[in-house]
């Protein structure tokens, strides 16, 4: 069955959607996808965004592409030098994503030979279901950290949307509430490009999960107010001795959460662990323009309140040493501070 | 001599300018003041911001009136009669601007019978003075505090434009500049109002400070990275025992600079000082509208991003311990943690 139906994803016989993901919160706009070309449009236009989703709407994209090939009367050569150069371009759409570059590699794995009978169908479904499945385990690993009250607080956006199923650190909310569990989540709106404001408060929200909204420098009153029982982040990252980059601001939040007494855990799926990187010093941060600081832009609209010759200091990312984390969730299981420096993180 | 030439606000004779804040920083735009009337509508309309400026703008607008007053062909008693209501209007525009209320209070308290001689210009002029020799007194109090390095770290808005002098901790700045000590302000753009990003990014520029703009969240990477050798902020209002109310994001800074082993000072003029408030426990925290979360609204332009009916935490400011401030700066001295303890800054 060629049928996949997620929050950012939806698949149906040879038709393939996407959500267009610029246009949220205010509209909820599916765009059909018809080509590898408009894909890498849309990839680049960041109408599809998160690693996860872009491999899977990627992966999708390319085996409808093959079937449209192999429909046309092109010699059996000419259509396999087609679908490479398709794969190729799908892959280079967004150099730094891991996800999409390993989608890509294990499609084109697949024996020629077999393309023309639904292979590449079989293999992009089996990797849409597969990221599922990882969001699932990944919550139930997690499902346990909850603290009883549901309290936690998170930034930027790790949610379905960003994947083919629940999730990271917002999957074990999801998960919490669908068995019924109580979960009360603390947004970080994630300036500059505020995926908490834009993308966490609006699918929390729609998937029924309470949700409120902050601004990054009012998590620390918020700890202090005892509001906070736990704090959930995702990863970039995950250097071998624990150390985690992730979405600026993550640092700011694991600092306060050690100061409240606060449980802050890193949620992510295994690849996200890269084994050959010893430390977070080797971790390079990307900076980013200064404009994202001068001001807002979006489909929202664009405004500028800060002067237009202002220096800005703009990470995309910090790392957040590993002695401030308690725990790492991963589908492959839980581990603690313990566990980490035993490296078990790494199996 | 009538006159006052600071950076938001101009006298000369009977003429009054008060600069536009609300327009800062895309444009400078001086609005002359007319009336009692016209100054009440620019505190309300905010075009007039920072509690020390609002007071004495309101000040030399009454003595303006009470001028023009007796000018006219009025009986005495209704001419002091229409200053007295003047007085009691300007005092009303924010009735929570402590320094507002003092103002009105201290020109009523000129005997009646000199108001016709230039009595309460005189003291206008005095109040404006006065609080530009405070931030003088702040300033020298706070130079020793700089690190060599002169990398400071603030938010908001503490300076020029909010008093009649150099400001409060932009103040301490201001003064190593003039003295051609080294200074980098690193400058937190403060959301949700982003008085950090629009006015001090602003005004840090215009008077020749090198100023970095960062979003709030990116304080821990900046002082884990070893940019920050200080940080410095004002104070909406100190209790009995050092503990500091502040723009929101005030708190977690402290943190993280304890964190870091940073030293933290609060910047004040002595009247921010509550020897009646005993510790922050009693200071109330506003709640504002959820819309300052869901986008930002501004002369510049108003969007929003987030969902229309989502709920959010947007407290005003957030109280930081006495535990977290390593000394309070005010223009009667310097009060390092002894001296908070044994209550030598309520002298």
């Amino acid at each position: 069955m060629r049928s996949i139906d997620v929050a950012g994803l939806r698949v149906s016989n040879n038709s393939i959607e996407i959500l267009d993901q610029q246009l949220i919160p205010a509209e909820e706009r599916w765009l059909t996808v018809e080509s590898p070309e408009q894909m890498v449009e849309y990839i680049k236009a960041l109408k599809v965004r998160g690693a996860p989703i872009i491999a899977l709407s990627a992966a999708v994209t390319l085996a409808q592409y093959s079937e449209h090939v192999f429909n046309t009367s092109a010699t059996e050569r000419d259509k396999i030098r087609r679908i490479k150069e398709a794969a190729s371009l799908l892959k280079n759409a967004r150099p730094t994503a891991v996800n999409l570059s390993h989608a890509m590699d294990a499609m084109m794995q697949v024996p020629d030979q077999k393309w023309q009978n639904g292979a590449l169908w079989q293999l992009a479904i089996e990797i849409c279901k597969e990221d599922a499945s990882l969001c699932d385990r990944i919550a139930e690993n997690g499902l346990a950290l909850l603290p009883r009250s549901g309290r936690c607080l998170t930034i930027c956006n790790t949610g379905r949307i960003a994947t083919g199923g629940l999730g990271t650190a917002l999957g074990i909310f999801y998960k919490a509430h669908e068995l019924g569990m109580p979960v009360e989540v603390f947004a970080c709106e994630t300036r500059p490009l505020l995926q908490g404001g834009r993308l966490t408060a609006w699918e929390l929200k729609k998937f029924g999960v309470p949700c409120t909204l902050l601004v990054d420098s009012a998590a620390g009153a918020l700890m202090q107010s005892g509001k906070v029982d736990a704090v959930f982040i995702g990863a970039d990252r995950i250097a071998r001795n624990g150390d985690t980059a992730n979405k600026i601001g993550s640092y700011s939040l694991a600092v306060l959460a050690n100061h409240h007494g606060i449980p802050f855990y890193v949620v992510a799926p295994y690849t996200t662990v890269d084994p050959g990187c010893i430390d977070g010093s080797h971790i390079e941060i990307e900076q980013r323009h200064v404009n994202e600081v001068r001001g807002v832009q979006g489909s929202f609209g664009s405004v500028f309140w800060a002067p237009e010759d202002i220096a800005a200091y703009n990470p995309a990312f910090d790392v957040t040493p590993s002695s401030l984390i308690t725990g790492i969730v991963l589908d492959t299981g839980y581990f603690d501070k313990v566990a980490i420096k035993a490296g078990k993180h790494l199996a």
